[in-house]
């Protein structure tokens, strides 16, 4: 017994991108992904991607190049998951959200070799563009023209176009680049997480294989769904949808942005069975007027993650008829990890009640080997008592190999204990459910996406009149949470307003992470040892009240 | 990205042991067991296999230590796929149906340490270990008692029960032992059936969680099947759905013997939504008279394998009403590797070609990373033509480790070319889809064409009266060799004589193709799973000595 093991026949890598050529002979004249008037098919689909892979190859592209995409969800962006690493190259998918010098600091920091990027973001990737320091490699840029958006200017004749680059440098027979290892880095995504500093998540072939497959068996996707892309796939690779798509043939219907109207009328016409978001996606479902809201057409299943949902936007949006289960994961697990996995018994309960276990995170899923709840001093098991809070860790196949370039991050998140920190506190209840009950504490969760607080300081921090900042969570009626900013001026600086100071901060910060509140203070609150008691302003923030809709950009 | 790699968290081995301590969780209060009277929630299941684990560690056994059972589907049937590698031990299931001799040498050659053993197999089990060699330490026996046999005797005192071992030496608090790596053995499987020299097949924790979750998304099993178990679970460890009902929180329905009347009742009296079995069991309950057939309680899925279907048998299974789906698998795969993936657009054809289409076995599954059919000269692939034969290989994450203690049988399986060698013949079809025309020794050589014996017999059991149809080689002094056909007949169909049969394949296939022989039996003889044992009729035709030029017939 001692003899055997690993063998050439059973160690092969485990990677998920042979998903793709299965699905073309099964599923091959079976529509894969719909925009508007365009239809392809499994078998369109597959040679498109290689395609795309033998034009990377073809370009210079090669193993661990890192490709990006700046992209919102159109078939390009799919094809992306498959055709860039299918060139052995690293995919590198940028939030469409994030300003120019931040776009910089990702291209910058990942070497970026070549990127997508949509009509919509070219001026935002060009400002990144100069902003990158001199004698730094730009990346080669890939214009994916769009069709069906009338508005856009024509692609200027000397630029690099997609279907171009497809069509002159691709092959459809190309032989896919097989990982050499299943460790093999294929993803790279940078969390706008809990510190300034970017930092980027990376996932091997084995990784996203576990969790595309755990992730199907979870949700018990069945064969042939159609899955409405509400969900941005930058937002950790569409918590790995993409991949399991092709694992059961189905139909993955894009759409640029979401709206509610938008979104209703293609659950209808399209008969969607399957969508993702965060939890302010079922709020803006929920909260849609009756004019906009269309009958659904059948059975539409709703996984939502993200942030914790609160439970009367679950009770809202199960009570127009989704069927809504609910997860959490981090861009750390490429996925969701636990989920709440609903008990038949839970039926017969009111519909409050339902909604508030539903509201908990749940349990790992299947293919998750441990989670746990421990106290930050012992490392011990917290009580199942429901109350008594600690960190979330995990440990299992789909964790992160790391952060990129960035030792000490990964050993501060990853540690000898064999255990993932994953900076969420929460509690355990008696039957084995966890709740988060305060995402790390500084995080704000606005929309969906982490606001990290320390990264609004920093810039805060450049305002010639800032004595000091502080930025916690309000609540926000709409978007969860926004950034409220605490600020103490310095002398002779008494003029400056709150208006001035987010005007200050919008030109230098994405819009969704502009305080929508600033309040001044002369003095902020501080521990014996100097640091900012920043529970002290969420308490004065969530006693302020919810902000209301309105005050910005409805964007997602 | 060099030093990004393996880490403590990410590394932790992927194995199916932790799905039990994740259904207690979620399906606590839900049955997992039944049989007869007896039921069992996946709380208790969880708590009987910890038990039994740490009995066994009490009682000496360690990592890697062989454990066998020799156990029909009842509870401890199921309790032991975790419970015994929940110790660190590797399970061994053996075969229910083997003479006392064979039972010795697989005790023998295993070193087994303990056996769980069925009052009625006690007998059997007694005579083997009286055939062990002087010397050679004998298992420890554990008596499974069978409160719903009432002609079983009673165990005698002084007889280890397993009851009692779990009573007495159990802790359900016990902390199970986990692999120090995914590749530890965790079963130890013999072939048996169709070759004489049993082979010790093992499979690794990563080998099983991998099959697992594939066979699971690739038959769309949903939560909370009711799975009734007509398929042997010593059969290839059920094709992995022990496992696999744990994570989906199904309810194990048990069966001591596979009757029809018995199946049939118990489909509708349990309401059960999914089985598996071998296509004779299919037969069975296409064949079953109609007052044994019930009415189906719902849909009823039939996972089918382990010998190619007629199409005949799966279009009479599913005009009764049953959903059939059909794969391929081996011992050596732990599972379903192949399977019939079906295509919305067939069910717009005539009932037999949608038969003859699902009789193929079709495409990998979405774990298996690749499959081919070469040729056994060059190893270069066949052409997709549908009619050239080749031999069938593998590769993919549970791929067998090899054959315990016998490298040379694992050599031959296992090539340097990183491909597992299946032994089995089949064709590739224009659409990709493969199908099995035989094993290769199966194939019969006739004037140098080769002839798919399974192609024959797909013939013969579209006549009306043919029951089971099995065709080998006969050696012929001018041919080398012709076909010979063994037939049971339905009941009343007495009359049929050989020269009809003839005639009737005739008009079906190419001359040569035509069975020269045609033996009429009441019985074919079998394998414990249904496989109808080719040898025995090979050397019967054999014996029969050499057919003559011209001459056909001989009736016996």
């Amino acid at each position: 017994m001692e003899k055997l093991g690993a063998n050439p026949a059973n160690s092969c890598p485990l990677t998920p991108l042979g998903f793709l050529e299965r699905a073309a002979t099964v599923y091959g004249d079976c529509p894969s992904v719909v925009y508007h008037g365009t239809v392809f098919t499994w078998s369109q689909t597959y040679r498109r991607c290689l395609r795309l892979a033998s034009a990377l190859v073809s370009l210079g592209v090669s193993r661990r190049d890192i490709v990006s995409v700046l992209l919102p969800n159109v078939p390009a962006m799919y094809e992306a998951h498959f055709g860039v690493p299918m060139s052995g190259a690293v995919l590198n998918s940028i939030n469409t959200r994030l300003d120019a010098r931040t776009v910089s600091v990702l291209l910058r920091h990942s070497g970026s070799k070549l990127i997508l990027v949509d009509p919509a973001l070219l001026p935002v990737l060009q400002d990144a563009l100069r902003l990158l320091p001199p004698g730094h490699q730009a990346p080669r840029v890939v214009l994916v023209e769009d069709p069906h958006e009338k508005d856009f200017p024509p692609a200027p004749a000397s630029a690099l176009t997609y279907e171009r680059l497809l069509e002159t440098k691709g092959d459809p027979e190309f032989r896919w680049v097989r990982p050499a290892s299943e460790w093999d880095p294929m993803i790279l995504n940078y969390t706008s997480g809990t510190t300034s500093a970017p930092k980027g998540v990376v996932h091997c072939h084995r990784g996203i294989f576990v969790v595309t497959l755990d992730s199907l068996v979870s949700w018990s996707v069945p064969e042939r769904p159609t899955y409405l892309w509400t969900l941005p796939m930058f937002h950790a690779n569409g918590w790995s949808f993409p991949w399991g798509m092709a694992v059961v043939g189905g139909t993955n219907v894009c759409l640029r942005r979401v709206d509610a109207g938008e979104v209703y009328d293609t659950i209808a016409d399209r008969k969607v069975t399957h969508l993702c978001g965060a939890p302010v996606v079922l709020n803006m479902l929920a909260n849609a007027p009756e004019g906009v809201r269309r009958a659904l057409p059948g059975k539409v299943r709703i996984l939502t993650a993200g942030a914790p949902p609160p439970a009367a936007v679950l009770g809202r949006t199960e009570a127009i008829g989704f069927d809504v289960s609910h997860g959490y994961g981090l861009t750390e697990t490429a996925g969701l990890v636990i989920s709440c996995a609903w008990k038949g018994e839970w039926n017969r309960l009111p519909a409050s009640e339902r909604a508030r276990l539903k509201s908990r995170q749940g349990v790992r899923t299947p293919g998750m080997a441990e989670v746990d709840i421990v106290d930050g001093e012992t490392g011990r098991s917290v009580p199942r008592d429901g109350s008594t809070m600690g960190e979330i860790v995990l440990r299992g196949g789909c964790v992160t190999m790391g952060y990129f370039k960035d030792e000490e991050a990964t050993k501060a998140a990853i540690r000898e204990d064999g255990w993932f920190y994953t900076g969420d506190v929460g509690v355990m209840h008696p039957d084995g459910y966890l709740e988060i009950r305060d995402r790390s504490k500084d995080v704000i969760i606005s929309g969906g996406e982490n606001i990290s607080s320390v990264e609004v300081e920093s810039v805060l921090y450049g305002h010639p009149a800032v004595n000091e900042a502080a930025v916690v969570a309000r609540p926000d009626e709409f978007w969860g949470e926004t950034p409220c900013a605490f600020v103490s001026l310095k002398d002779g600086a008494a003029a400056t307003s709150a208006a001035e100071v987010m005007a200050w901060s919008r030109e230098r910060m994405a819009g969704y992470m502009v305080p929508k509140t600033v309040v001044f203070r002369a003095e902020l609150p501080k521990t014996s040892t100097g640091k900012i008691q920043k529970y002290v302003l969420r308490n004065l923030a969530k006693e302020m009240g919810p902000t209301r809709r309105g005050v910005s950009s409805s964007k997602m």
